[in-house]
């Protein structure tokens, strides 16, 4: 797999499993912050930053629904890379539905934004990008930060008045968050990216064990912290919404869909259908992007009739305590 | 893909597409005859024929299936061949769980049997295989017509009184056996062999119109052919029962699940329930098959955990008008 090393691109430099055959993710580069506090280095402005996005890619997908649950679309630029992604790493295709220019720095790849952003940068080339066109620099490309900052430091900005991570639902926020990283949100790569059975055995367990859970939390309240919509099932929902189209089939999760779950399925529903979330959902991204991006899963590159869940169909989850803040409900 | 050439075993000598990206299945050899005539070369005897069969294959578990409906057990033996088919075609691997020895001619590799009974043999080495003990050669490889003469020669010999392609349903038993085989039996291959996105779009389509249809019609009768279990409902069922384990996954027919259907789902069961059919399905040597002889469908040879359907639960069939003969009811 393709990386910068000291800035120079550079195939097959990454290892994406180790000897026992489980994928490795690697961590992410950029880790400042953003901060509403007048001296911080990157103070929460209108019009000053700006994200890189796969609208395919889970993680860059949280911070999408975050900006447009807070109401920043004016204060928050994005541009959309093409959902292929080859030799070359993540590629501006302005030719191609739902893909944009580098509309900041007019780059072709999006690994030259990371090279302006650190010369000797060393890495792997991701998804989300928070970029300051003020400072021309990489703020944070690690998808929980950037929906957390969004989230927590824009409130002079945004347009909603929204908070997903509320006073007294911390705690149980950043437990939940942490708690579905490693079976379900990483779980579906770790099972699909799997070069041993045993390694794909482990993943598959721990991720259909978790499902179940959170499947019977979910029979009692209408969200995973509670009654109240937060971040935890932003980063749920990015998982849950690839699953019956892509994970079940490509990743060879198919024990079981999300469609058959009684409650999971209505969940997704009912996230799917709050404020403007759906808009921010691009399927023909999605399937092209897994099924056309990894030969060594899906050689044939050919994308499926996968089986189109009707995301929009009543989800019937009003009767349980709770719903989304007045101004997304 | 690997077959023999004047006799000789050569690698890579059989394209599976066309031009195209096209599926091409190519047509079997041995075409010869049992029949219930004295005068006939191949007379039906107990104790003469052996079948050779892979487990997994669904075209081998059609003579099984008609093999135990029949009540030949005693008089036609079986070997089983290892699931797996590697570089060396079919092979006997007796220490591996429901695999067997060639116990007939000794053979390590199916392709020897073949050469036995044709020292120049050019074509495809395939399950199933009829072997006739006294002329000591292949009497036919192709399943449909195998089943058939299971069926209808072998009355003298059998031990139940089952007639699967009875007078008056003969040429709609027929119809229907050529009607499903390209949308359904061989169309789930078009659809995962395909190496073009328009071939599998074509397949995919296909498959599925031809799964609405049959649903419907199910609805209304208890088989396909109507009130009466004939060759037709074996020829769908060893489709069926691969379905939502094996193609929905590995040949990418994930549009819907036959679990997902009204009809044909407890009609799958209700086929699964009849006689000792279930003793012919072998779930393990279906999905090792698949997912570890198909480098090109699913490169890493995981075998997935995949959704094992409860095909024993009640289908509640009865109620429509007919049933399974007596003797296998």
């Amino acid at each position: 797999m393709n990386m910068l090393v000291d800035g120079e691109w550079r195939t097959d430099a990454y290892q994406t499993t180790n000897e026992d055959g489980a994928f490795e993710r690697q961590t992410t580069n950029f880790r400042d912050r953003i901060a509403a506090d007048p001296d911080a280095r990157f103070p929460p402005e209108a019009g000053r930053y700006h994200l890189y996005v796969c609208r395919a890619c889970p993680w860059a997908h949280r911070t999408l629904i975050m900006r447009t649950l807070k109401g920043l679309e004016d204060a928050i630029t994005v541009d959309y890379v093409d959902p292929y992604r080859g030799d070359d790493g993540w590629q501006f295709t302005p030719e191609k539905d739902g893909c944009t220019t580098d509309t900041v720095n007019g780059a072709d790849y999006l690994r030259e934004v990371y090279v302006e952003a650190d010369p000797d940068m060393t890495g792997r080339v991701t998804v989300p990008v928070l970029w300051d066109k003020q400072e021309d620099t990489i703020v944070n490309n690690e998808s929980a930060e950037i929906m957390r900052m969004l989230d927590t430091e824009f409130d002079d900005v945004a347009e909603n008045d929204v908070d997903l991570y509320p006073e007294g639902y911390r705690e149980e926020i950043d437990r939940i968050i942490e708690k579905i990283y490693e079976p379900i949100n990483n779980g579906v790569y770790k099972a699909g990216f799997a070069d041993s059975q045993e390694a794909y055995d482990a993943a598959v367990a721990e991720l259909f064990d978790a499902l179940d859970h959170w499947d019977s939390v979910l029979a009692e309240q209408r969200y995973l912290a509670g009654d109240r919509l937060t971040e935890a099932d932003i980063a749920m929902f990015t998982t849950l919404v690839r699953f019956d189209e892509v994970y079940h089939t490509h990743f060879m999760c198919n024990h079981r869909l999300i469609r058959e779950y009684d409650h999971l399925w209505p969940y997704l529903r009912d996230i799917y259908q709050t404020g403007h979330i759906s808009e921010t959902v691009n399927m023909d991204h999605i399937t092209e992007h897994y099924y056309t991006t990894h030969p060594d899963v899906s050689p044939k590159r050919i994308v499926p009739k996968g089986p189109d869940p009707d995301f929009s169909a009543l989800h019937g989850r009003d009767d349980l305590p709770g719903g989304p803040p007045a101004d997304i409900a």
